[in-house]
């Protein structure tokens, strides 16, 4: 690794101080002159037809300002797509998810809301709004879905089929797609040994702490400004201009300080009501989520049904596999099942693969990303069913894996090679660890590998770097900060100019502050934001060297610089200091301000793996969690601290899907709609979590570096469910492994295979 | 001049709804959490030493969370520099002026300081401030201050003399210069008509609506932000860095939307104070001044002294200037004369030329800049001598005046040559126009001509601009609009993209998120900016035909761009949209960012004649204005009714100068603290000023554009004052030619010279 000054420390927060002191200000922190509180009708049936809304009586009421239902939104047909990243949104659905029109197709699906000087004029409204319902036959598990004979959601919604056609007939299912390569028939005929097995995983939640809360206000001249909790303040603008049709100069939007996202705060599920409330009224219009809200009526993590098929030989290689991966989207397409394909098989090697993805509707709400968003779920089944392999090998799970490992131009699941990659690096790091090799003994004890994978996002980012009259710096920068990115971004600023930490200052722009630039999640903003970054310096240190140049007399290309001096080469007594072109800048010699962008970066491929040791009350079903290490190819640990927290994290939130975490749904309703009841793991039910930081660079970006927040929650599961099989020899194929699931199986099949 | 489609287009201010509904955010509309209320506790004595101040009573009374004095301001000796442009600001000078260290030194002067819960507490805990004063002799007027044997503001004092060097004994005068070149002994010797004369005029105040506001917080992390109506924020940030002892990185300035400047709202008087508060308290602090205190204790126009001495040969031509000038700086070095000195003379050619001006101070509030700062005055005093002169040539004033038009490359006061100048094709359009050339007729009556000249501001302008995913723009400039800017450089940028004004935003930033930017005032804005802006568009322009070559595979050199289409010449069919362009800029290829900086732009020089026609009351005095005229070169009207409200303010306000405004000292205390009492021109008061544009564009910049803001003030006392004499016979010598004052001279002088 190359010597860094500043990248590399334990630098403390730059934010932290404003965060504990109740300083920092979150989406619910606006408060405008004149702002109306909104309040959003929400339908109780899973799937219904509307048949009417009346909602004279709420206009009537004295304090309402403003009511709007799927009247109010523009012809659906009309509006642009919207992008997120790379890939389009289709406002029309979201539009449509944004409040019902034709059908409620969820428990607490928007059907009306109101904006009122007061919340509880704003309550009052919506009770005097009349609605009649047509009440459907919900469909509520994926696999029920997508039979043939299953009530439709859409009924123009046709399957998108792996050749590119639509299909004939309408149908829950908007998307069938394969990946892979080889032949899969060939490679399971030249298998010795082959384990299969089913799996399904329940709704999840992002588990964020700060509710939505958003602030709309149309000024005189009709430029929306939007204050809001989200993790892509551009995201959010392109998808407000689209939705109420306005130039995308005509909307603003700031990003407030953000209480959690974990990828369940992209859509404008809020930020779309409150504006087309402030139209309407004419007023600045506030919209809060409460708790039961968030978790009826937002985005959370998908369920799935996943068959998967492994074969190898005796010698240990893996010879195929196959999978069939069925994801639930909620009530709009859109689940990311993409990604469980490009994830499930990463950290196998073989040479014949066929992955079948589904993308289902059903009548929950519409999904978003979860941290890793697919990966988990997948790496739960194929994590498993490569356990499985190993012990019919009769090798152990770690050698298996390591027999199998991809190395740097192997393919992906979509064909293309890897770059360079770090598994074999965590592997090493792994075998001669204690967490590994220590044994462990005792009764209903187990100890279980997994190792997990995330591609690393990509898409755009931007900032620039200003230099300050006194040579301090300034950057700017689009992405919001979910993280501790500003810590580490700051790091990295103060590396390219010599600096101490105190002497930059990083922003988190709004979107006319800066340049474009994508959605924080998927692993991406200290990957691509310090490439621009890097940029943005080098530009700035570019222009200061022609200023040096100018000023001591000398050939551009003959200035250096080191320790706060342009040098001129070869000639050391002729100097000028960053202070001293600082000062100069403000004073006619123009000032300094460097840009950096980047976008299309390579893939900064991200692997864990992660060791659980448990034991497991037979009597009780639960699973106590008595040891967990982590192990994580980082790349380049900017701010080894903050790394140590994404994959303390990420586990965290990994063992709660696996033990805990689950929306309740029973008929298309939920029965845990409030965090006493949707069960995350508190600090009393979890074990430190041990990590081990590996560094082997991404090939792309100025310092190695690779994102680190995603793959610390794919594991978790896997490792679990096969910790808890060398326990009590019970293979655990449902999420999560409850108490009561755990309880169920010892009862129902004693040491052998359990549903 | 070029063809355009959007400059020159009297395109509706894009601010002037949220600005007529109320909506526009200024100075004190920020409300925080937890915000306190500063008051200021200010010296009843226009000179004295301050012996004790206790403040114990007040730090105790409930409510009180900071009060600061003297003794909380870092040693003066520490604070760095700041800088006003290419200029710079002692902060020591600075801080003193903030709030009085050893002395008081005018009426007003800030003495304590507190922030309390509410007005109320901070109100009560001003009164239990004790401050023990030994009250000294005080120096009102200019002339006075220059005696020997004057009282002395500041004992260690010296003046900087001609040579450079300092005077050896201390004195009030901070500065005398010299400016010109020739021999004024040999050009009076050559001269067969002399004129000579002495005038006086008084402290004006800038007229602002809105009084000084900021809110000043400090966050856990120690940077502090600072929302304020205030002409220049980045100016603001140098300053608070200073005082504050904070590197730049940690002040960030927030521009609200302002209620008139006018050259009076550049120095840190309310921002430095909340700035302590709300450091010693904790918690973000407000500070709004009254009225009252506005008119006592910011910064007014200057007042001032000065003789000038003309001569010329009988066939009209001048052969010699002389004047001195002795301008009142207030309390503090830094009144306005060096650019008295530049402008006095400079609508004239003339072999010799000396000019000595002389900076002093007095025990009056430290003046500001006011709308051509130090012109005004000056002009009053040579448009009277010219029109004296031109009386005793037998020449009609305005013939004299175009037989002495200084040409491009004749010198300037300095000696440096002109450039392009538009005097000449100023007078061509006056001396066929009906103003000059319809008889005026009637007892009392009178026509006057003065001509006006202002440098034009230039310093340094930053911007980006962005182009959205729809191929609309936003830009972002570093400049606070104050008058109406955003809207005539939304016309620049939408020119140079050929879209419609409503595609295109501008935006005002903060210190974050644009490069740095020198204050508005001195008519620079538009000249400076539409060049900051045209070099970020034409950046912009360039990206985007980068990625058009890439996209139609040509060489970027080959395409052009027009109608909004990037086109391979030669090849017609082979063309890409803006709009395709920037929708790919979002979807990976790369947001589209141009930056822009304008510094040490050449001079735009403006040239105005002003023709007034009065009529003169002889019982009361009073002077009614009939008709009034202006013409002025403003190189190119980018929205010629934004150009004519410039013409028409400044006009008004030298008219208000000229008859009716002055801060009414006596023994140091101010008569008139009141916007009653201090009687600025209503539009009762007022006919309807014409305008007269005439377009010599300027030689540096893009479009040729000049700054308008200035010179319509500087014209109107000399015309008025040349106005009254071809009434009444009366040379009026002394501002504001006020009903009383005009009545005495008629009093005292029947028709003969009066003062």
């Amino acid at each position: 690794m190359p010597e860094y000054n500043v990248i590399g420390t334990r630098l403390k927060k730059v934010d932290g101080l404003e965060r504990v002191t109740g300083q920092a200000r979150y989406g619910a922190d606006i408060h405008l002159p004149g702002m109306l509180i909104a309040k959003v009708l929400r339908g109780p049936h899973p799937h219904a037809r509307i048949i009417r809304i009346d909602t004279s009586a709420a206009e009537q009421l004295p304090g309402v300002r403003a009511v709007v239902t799927a009247r109010d939104f523009p012809p659906l047909g009309e509006l642009e797509p919207a992008n997120l990243g790379e890939m389009t949104i289709d406002m029309g659905a979201m539009a449509k998810l944004i409040m019902a029109h034709d059908k409620a197709l969820f428990q607490g699906h928007a059907i009306a809301a109101v904006a009122a000087v007061d919340p509880f004029v704003a309550d009052d409204a919506l009770s005097l709004i009349q609605v009649e319902y047509d009440v459907l036959a919900p469909v509520e598990h994926v696999l029920d879905a997508m039979q043939p004979d299953a009530p439709l959601l859409h009924e123009d919604l046709r399957t998108r089929l792996p050749d590119g056609k639509l299909s004939e007939r309408a149908s829950n299912v908007a998307a069938h797609f394969v990946l892979g390569y080889g032949d899969v028939e060939r490679g399971f005929a030249e298998a010795e040994a082959i384990a299969e097995s089913s799996y399904t995983t329940r709704m999840v939640h992002q588990g964020y702490i700060e509710p939505q809360s958003c602030t709309a206000h149309f000024d005189a001249n009709g430029r929306l400004t939007v204050w809001t909790t989200t993790q892509g303040s551009f995201t959010v603008k392109g998808q407000l201009a689209s939705l109420l049709r306005l130039p995308h100069s005509r909307v603003r939007v700031v990003p407030m300080e953000i209480g959690g996202g974990f990828g369940g705060k992209i859509y404008i599920l809020t930020e779309g009501i409150a504006a087309l409330l402030a139209k309407k009224s004419g007023q600045p219009v506030k919209l809060t989520l409460t708790r039961e809200e968030v978790l009826k009526a937002t985005g959370p993590g998908a369920p799935c049904a996943i068959w998967v098929k492994a074969g190898a030989r005796k010698d240990g290689t893996l010879t195929a596999i196959q999978a069939r991966m069925s994801y639930d989207a909620g009530c709009f397409p859109g689940s990311p099942v993409g990604n469980a394909g490009l994830t499930a098989v990463a950290p196998y090697k073989q040479p014949h693969l066929r992955i079948d993805g589904f993308d289902v509707v059903t009548n929950k709400p519409r999904v978003q990303a979860y941290r890793a968003p697919g990966a988990t779920q997948a790496a739960f089944a194929v994590e498993t069913v490569m356990d499985m392999l190993a012990e019919k090998l009769g090798m152990d799970p770690l050698s298996f894996r390591i027999q199998n490992t991809p190395q740097e131009g192997d393919p992906m699941a979509n064909g293309r090679p890897f770059n360079r990659i770090g598994l074999q690096a965590v592997y090493d790091r792994v075998k001669h660890h204690p967490a590994w090799t220590t044994p462990l003994s005792g009764k209903n004890r187990g100890r279980g590998i997994a190792t997990g994978y995330w591609r690393g996002g990509t898409f755009t980012s931007s900032c620039h770097v200003a230099v300050n009259a006194d040579g301090t710096l300034e950057a700017v920068v689009g992405s919001v900060d979910l993280t501790g990115t500003r810590t580490s971004l700051t790091q990295v600023v103060a590396e390219e100019f010599g600096l101490a930490p105190e002497d930059v200052q990083v922003t988190v722009g709004d979107t006319d502050s800066v340049g474009y630039t994508d959605v924080t999640g998927g692993s991406r903003i200290t990957y691509t934001m310090s490439a621009a970054l890097h940029h943005a310096c080098q530009d700035a240190l570019h222009q200061l060297k022609q200023r040096a140049a100018e000023h001591l007399e000398a050939n551009i290309d003959d200035i250096e610089y080191a320790q706060q001096r342009f040098f001129v080469r070869g000639s050391p007594d002729k100097s000028a200091s960053l202070q001293q072109l600082a000062k100069a800048s403000v004073m006619g010699s123009g000032p300094i301000l460097g840009k950096g962008t980047a976008t299309r970066m390579g893939l900064a491929h991200e692997f864990a793996v992660h060791i659980a040791d448990v034991e497991i009350d037979p009597d009780t079903g639960k699973v106590k969690i008595l040891r967990y290490t982590t192990f994580q190819d980082v790349g380049c640990a900017v701010n080894p601290t903050q790394v140590e927290g994404q994959m303390q994290g990420g586990t965290v939130q990994g063992i709660g899907w696996a033990l805990t975490e689950e929306y309740a749904y029973e008929n298309g309703l939920l029965r845990n709609p409030t965090l006493l009841d949707y069960r995350m793991p508190t600090a009393l039910d979890l074990p430190m979590i041990a990590t081990e930081i590996i560094e082997v660079p991404a090939p792309d970006g100025p310092y190695g570096i690779r994102g680190v927040g995603e793959v610390p929650i794919v594991p978790p599961p896997a490792a679990i469910a096969n910790s808890i099989y060398r326990a009590i020899g019970i293979r655990m194929r449902e999420l999560p492994m409850s108490p009561e699931r755990v309880r169920l199986a010892i009862e129902q099949h004693g040491n052998s295979d359990a549903r």
